[in-house]
């Protein structure tokens, strides 16, 4: 049985939950309490020596790094299938989940943490102005990609769209929302419509 | 045939020459002259918007993020294989890639950089200083994993040893050399001395 160590306000948890449910993968989760920092315990740390969430652990398998876990998850259960079919085809979904890791969740995360967790008046507006700037430049070239399709790869719904979802619901922080792009705005609604991403939204 | 636009001095580009001459997987390389800004032509940003280096290209197929070229030419070209055999090693792998990207190449491009191309009265202390402690932390966790053993995963030489090779051949640029911890000595040592290493070495 797989148990998932994760915290539900976590964006790299999230993805992974996302994952699992649209999979309905069978699996035990542990909540690991960031507010107690529960994360930076021996026993944790144990298990992922850079004190993040999420972990899964599954009959003495220990992995970490949501990206890595997704595409675990994808070989253990590939039904339904969230990566098309063939080596273009995973190479493709991969390479998304690294720039959306390095283009997207770098600069969300300095917004996010900021605006969520600290009153306003300790905000570093500099920091959040230029990670502001950095998103919305990706944001160009996503939307440019998204030009006359629903989904990144393939044009269906994959990892790649998935692994976007906790930054998309967050993007109305980060970015003026009337400066988000069409095909983007078209394809964050979608995707924050879907089932598994209503049932993962933080803070519920 | 598989076209490599990438440039030797690029510690990215590196390692996916490395994996290609392990593999032996003939292709053809394409210079893109960073002095001359030439990844910012738009040639080069129609196959790469984020301007980088290296770019894979095959029969009108595109990739880039380098971690996500060494997957694809591991599935393209299995032998020798650079992945052990099943989904968690596979997984192991990938996590590593993942960890090298995050914990080890962002702060070593912060002091290469700067040290490599820069005269030293520019150098800023504090950038090089913070990237530096950040590597030292991460060389500790990688020591403890290579307690007992030659390599990262399986012990085995894998694509996770090959990631950390180009950002090891910079390893005295970025921390003091007596300060690494011995496994990390002796794992790079190991890896550096690899024929595929010294082919590559930049700038010869």
């Amino acid at each position: 049985m797989i148990r998932l160590h994760a915290h539900p306000f976590s964006t790299f948890s999230r993805r992974v939950k996302i994952a699992m449910l649209e999979k309905n993968i069978p699996h035990e989760d542990v909540f690991v309490d960031l507010a107690k920092r529960q994360q930076r315990t021996p026993e944790y740390l144990a298990l992922n020596p850079y004190a993040r969430v999420p972990t899964l652990e599954e009959d003495g398998f220990v992995l970490y790094e949501s990206s890595a876990i997704l595409m675990y998850l994808e070989d253990e259960h590939p039904e339904p299938a969230l990566v098309p079919a063939g080596a273009k085809g995973r190479a493709e979904v991969d390479m998304h989940l690294r720039l959306c890791d390095a283009q997207m969740a770098t600069p969300a995360g300095t917004i996010i943490f900021q605006k969520r967790f600290f009153p306003e008046a300790k905000w570093n507006l500099e920091s959040i102005g230029k990670a502001s700037a950095e998103i919305a430049k990706h944001l160009a070239i996503l939307d440019k990609q998204l030009e006359g399709v629903d989904f990144l790869v393939h044009d269906r719904y994959t990892l790649a769209d998935i692994a976007y979802i906790p930054f998309l619901h967050f993007l109305p922080l980060m970015v003026d929302p009337a400066s988000v792009p069409a095909n983007v705005a078209r394809w964050s609604a979608e995707l924050l419509a879907r089932p598994s991403s209503l049932e993962t939204v933080p803070g519920q």
